[in-house]
This record gives structure tokens, sequence and C-alpha cells, in this order.
């Protein structure tokens, strides 16, 4: 295939995201043993600048793993057999909850609303209040695969009235949604490094509680690489359990530096505007977001294709462009796109996707009024002052 | 600290090793998405490369972790509580079986010669006869904490004779030490990328039999991003379970082909080469070898510190001169040395490890006749004729 030279490449997934040139020449360093000085003042440094993305004093344990490693960790410290557990399920990765929770032999309740929608604090409330005691809660802060945000602070709130753990998936809405773990009492947050924090994937996140820290003390055995206790007390003696992804602990250093940088409330409204701009654009096209977002939906648009195109070559044809963009997954392909807008992202890169977005519909035989959705968005951005000349 | 320009930094440890280059160039390109075609290729070229470095005709499943990840996958596994196990230990990894093993409530029988032990499978065949049956027997190629590496063919042939599964990690072995697991018999390989595959830490491999495959899926549950079943039909169709470290795959696939364009019996007959006139360098500068190490330890070069100096400081004399190598671990600390040459070493590396090792002797103390166990390297190298000029 020639390349066509007016084609450039686009990483516009949510997940793994764009990095920044900072961070992979951050990379590009000779390797460093993990056991040297030079490793240690940097594992410091990092794992001194993670609990404030968190916003917790807990320390904050790091694997080499994926996102689902750290999913995994809280599963394996938390449950055996016969614990009382229940998972919030309205996406792909609520459903993850639930097949480790399968694996660890839980006494399982789930409460899944359907894919698209918000859990509702009151609906938890009423299963925790029918089922008697449950020990852990898991759920999910940005479900990727709907675009929803759900409301983990008031999620908090019911869980706590009710005694029980509560362990959330921030993997891909840590650093793009707001999430104050230790304000709203939240006893596990697990994160990845390939999301809003900017650095490719492979290092995974647990921010652990005393109390749940506690409580996966009181069950030993059946884990040994996400053990949270042997983590922690290695973190805390300043050693690395195991060998560390060491490329990756010197890119994510360099993350957390444009973060500090920013500002973890400025990336926050950032990811909030980059979102009403492209909710904009997309009605301005006369699409509907699938789902039910709202202002929380920082972190990825997802869009209901129109029903005179074939949705499932919508991906296809966006690669043809250079824009590697996700559809839906599972039940939602051929019926979603999503545009993402989490880690580094700015304004021109919505304006892209929309534009990718019309030209597909259009050559898919939409009828497209070309700029409708780029137009839009672009006024929100005018309107909010972001792009002004200094 | 000025730094003083006669000193560069050279990184000798046996893992992470250091990264070729090309290797880290590649992992410089842009990111890549996950389901994306460009990735897909790459995946199932890096997936369609391993099999060959272990020498079988294995899908080798590939893990985002430590090389500690994938020996916790064999035991995730293959041990329940109650299963008959037997670990093979003489040494700080070795050892690393045992905890494994016993996090996993495995009924657990050790064989521990003794760190700088080489294991003895007419020792093996003993345990196995005295013990009745056994399941798992776990061992090691390459025991890094102390130099030796075993006779896993021979340890081979006395599990098969006993009707229990072998499980050898080859963490620090695979592609420095002969390995060939189909022709000797071994059931599951497991392996990291940081040491002689020659890219930085975060994937980890297990090379698993049809065998072995079969025996986890008689165990379910308990397990599940290390489960090897689901990685195994992931892989099968094409695609990583869970989201890769994707600039190691891009780093990996560089680092196998510089391992296909030497020729695998050739990267084998280096180390050993390497590994000689490390040897030679010791006993030329009339220091002794640690334990029992014979034409097979290739991969890390362990000597005694002479009791004339204070061991312990030997490591940070070498980080002033530039040169980060690894002095000995848990009881061996202050008493060894290793020098290092596991991957992307050449013949100039094991002189310059010498001799580091001369001037901190010497600057300890010890009666060093500079060059002595340079001199003795290099002859290895001359008469071997591997410096000829074409």
């Amino acid at each position: 295939m020639t390349a066509n030279p007016y084609i450039k490449q686009y990483l516009m997934t949510a997940g793994p995201t764009p990095v920044p040139p900072a961070v992979t020449q951050a990379m590009a360093a000779p390797m460093l043993y993990h056991r040297a000085p030079a490793f240690d003042e940097l594992y410091a440094r990092v794992l001194g600048r993670l609990p404030a993305v968190f916003a917790t004093a807990n320390p904050v344990l790091a694997f080499t793993a994926s996102g689902s490693g750290a999913l995994e960790s809280a599963v394996a410290n938390l449950v055996r057999p016969g614990t009382r557990a229940l998972a919030l399920a309205a996406g792909k990765f609520g459903e993850r909850w639930i097949g480790l929770c399968e694996a660890y032999g839980a006494d399982l309740i789930t409460h899944q609303p359907g894919w698209g929608a918000r859990i509702d604090p009151a609906g938890v409330d009423r299963v925790l209040e029918r089922e008697g005691h449950i020990d852990v809660v898991f759920g999910t802060l940005s479900e990727t695969s709907t675009g929803i945000v759900h409301d983990i602070q008031a999620i908090a709130d019911v869980v706590r009235r009710h005694d029980a753990l509560l362990v959330v998936d921030a993997v891909s809405g840590l650093g793009a949604a707001r999430m104050l773990q230790d304000e709203w009492g939240v006893d596990v947050v697990v994160a990845g490094s390939q999301k809003a924090l900017m650095t490719p994937p492979g290092l995974a996140f647990a921010s652990v509680s005393e109390r749940a820290l506690e409580a996966a003390r009181a069950l030993p055995g059946g884990r040994y690489y996400f053990d949270w206790a042997r983590t922690a007390k290695s973190q805390a003696q300043g050693a690395s359990p195991f060998t560390p992804a060491v490329s990756l602990f010197l890119g994510l250093d360099v993350a957390l530096g444009l973060i500090e940088q920013e500002g973890l409330e400025n990336v926050w409204a950032r990811h909030e505007l980059l979102a009403r701009a492209a909710r904009a654009g997309v009605l301005g096209l006369g699409l509907e977001l699938f789902g039910d977002p709202d202002e929380r939906s920082s972190v990825v648009t997802a869009l209901e294709l129109p029903g005179d195109v074939d949705g499932g070559r919508v991906p296809g044809i966006l690669r043809r462009l250079g824009i590697t963009a996700n559809g839906g997954q599972d039940g939602l392909k051929g019926r979603i796109l999503r545009i993402a807008h989490c880690g580094y992202f700015g304004a021109f890169d919505i304006l892209t996707s929309l534009s990718g977005l019309e030209l597909a519909l259009d050559q898919l035989g939409h009828d497209v009024d070309h700029g409708a959705g780029v137009g839009a968005a672009q006024r929100v951005f005018a309107e909010a002052g972001v792009l002004a000349a200094a």
C-alpha cells in the first residue's frame, strides 16, 4: 500500500493513550539496575508522587502488570470462597469484577442495570439493604465501554453506611475524572499507567487503605505476586518486591511531573471541557449520545452511530484516515463509536476525531453537513476561552 | 558531586541487563492500540518467534509482569491445597518456588543442597523414590544468586521416570544457557524479558506443554490474570487477553530478531565463552570461584571475595567506577561478587568488569597484580579467535 501523504497517524483510543514525547524520551535512557541508588531515587520519587493523583494518604502499591492485574490484586487479597461480594456492573469493565469474583469463589451478588446506565446509589442501597451483610463492593469509576463515569462519592456514602469495603476500578478514570479517595472514603482504588497517566501499559496500581490492608491480612495465602502486604512492606523499605518495569517507571516519573505542572484540578477541568466539546460535536452532527452521560463523563464520549450506515465499518474507515478509535465492544459492536479524551489530549484532538467521524459517515452514505460537528465543538472551546491568544 | 570525566556508566548486572540501542529505539515509536492491525501483526510476529528460543512447539504464553509473575502462573495453575510438590532450591530463586508453593498451600517437599551447589539428578531421584507420588517438581535452570546452571536435561529424565510434571524457572537462563524444552521433555519453562532476551523488564513467559495445560484445566479457579487456558485461548485468536505492555513488545520484537540473526547456537556459544573468560580472569587474579560452576554456568560468574577485604564495600566502589554489578544476596552479602554475561554482553564487557574488580580490590588494600585477571580473560578470547580481524 502506497502511503497517502495527506494521512498521518493519530491514536485516539481510551487506552493505551498517546504518550507525550517527553515521556517517550525518558524511557529511552540506558537501563538501570533496580537495586542501584539511581533506581532507588526514581522509585521513591514515583511512589511519593502517586498518592496525590489518588487524593489519598495511603501508600500506592505498584505492580508490573496490566490494569487487570491490579483488579485481580483486590480480589485475591479480599475474596475467599464464600466471601460475600457485590459487583456493580454496567459495562465490560464492571463485568470483569464478576469474572474475577467467580474465579475466586465469592458468594457473589451482582447489580447490573445494563450497559450505558449510570449506577444509581439508591439502587445500591436497596441491594445492600435486601442482601444483609456484604463484605466487599466492587465498582467502576469510568466505564470505558460506555463512556459513563459513575458517582463514586455517592456510592461510597451508601457502602460505608452498610459497613462494607468499597473497591473502585479507576483504571481509565484516574487523572481524567475527579476521584478523591480519602475524602470520599473509598477503601481501595485501582489504576493503570496507560490511560490518563500518559505512560505505556505495563504498570498497575492499588491504593489500599489501612482497613483494607487489615482485611487482606486476615485472609492470607492463595496469592504471592499480587500480595498487598508483601508489596507494602517492600515499598516501605524503598525496594520493589520483584524486578519492576524500569523503563515504564522512567516514563511515569515524567508523566506525573506533567500532571503536577498542569495541576490536578486543571487536568480534571481540561478533561471535562474536552468531553463537553465532544458531546457538543456529536449533537451538532445530529447524532445521539449513548447511554446516560453527564458532566462527570470526562474520559470517553460514546455516541450512537446512525441507523443508515453500517456501523461496524466506521473504525476501519477511520483507520484508513489514520485515526485509531474505539468502536463498541461485545453487544455494542457496530452500534457505537467512542471519542477518547483521556490523558495526553488537547482541543485539536477532539476536532480531528470529529472531522474523521464526519468524513467516515459521509463515505458510508450518511447525509453529513461537513464541519457541523467540528464547529459545535470549536464553539465550546472558543466560549471557554482556553484557546485565546495570550 | 562533580562528574568524573574518566568514568562512564556500565550496567553489568544479570538483570535487568543492558538493552541494545536498536531495541531502545524501537520502543520509542508512537504508542499503538493493542486491538489495531499494527499491534496484531507485532503480537503475532513476537509470539511466532518466541518458541524457537525455548526450543519448543508449545505456544509460549506472554504476561505483562515481572518474571516472578510467570513463576506464580505455574503455581497458580498447577498447585492447590494438598498438591504434592517438590521444590529444588540451591539459591534465592530456587527458594522463590518454596514461597510460592507455600502461598498456594502445597503439600511441599524441598530438596535444598545449599547455595552454590549444583542439583544432583541422582539426589532428586532418591527424593522422588522416597516420597512416593509427587504431582509437580519445580526447578531452576540458572540460579542467578550463585551462578550455577543446573543440569535440567538429566533432572527432566529423572522426573519423567517418576511421572511428575517438571516446571523450570529459566528467567535468567533462557537464551544464555542451552535449554531444549521439547527434546528434554520439560513440561513448563518460565522466562522474562529482562535477561538474555535483552529487553527491559515487564514481560514474562510460560511455555506450557499440552500435558501441563490439561493438568491446569483440571484445577480451575483461584486465578484469572495468570490463567493459562484464558491466555492460550486468547493468543490462539491473535489477541492479548489484557492490555499488553505495547512498548516492551516493540522492543522484544527487535531483540528476538537480533537473536535470530546471530543464531541461537551461536548465542549460547558466546555466553559460554564469555563465562569461560570470566572464570579464567577470576582464577588469574588468584581468587576462587564460588560454588560448583561448570561449562554450563554461562549466565553469571560468582567469585569469592578475598578474606582480607571488606567484601560488602566492593559493589559500592565499583559503582564509583561507573560499574553497576551484583554482590551477593542474603547470606552471601559481602562474600561474593557476580560478573554477569547474560544478554547483550561482549568480550570487552568482561574485561571491563575484571578491570573494575582489580581496581576495587586494590583500593580496598588487597595485593593486586594489575592486569592479571584481564590478561587471563583476554587470552581466552585470543585463543578462541573470536576477536580476530576478518
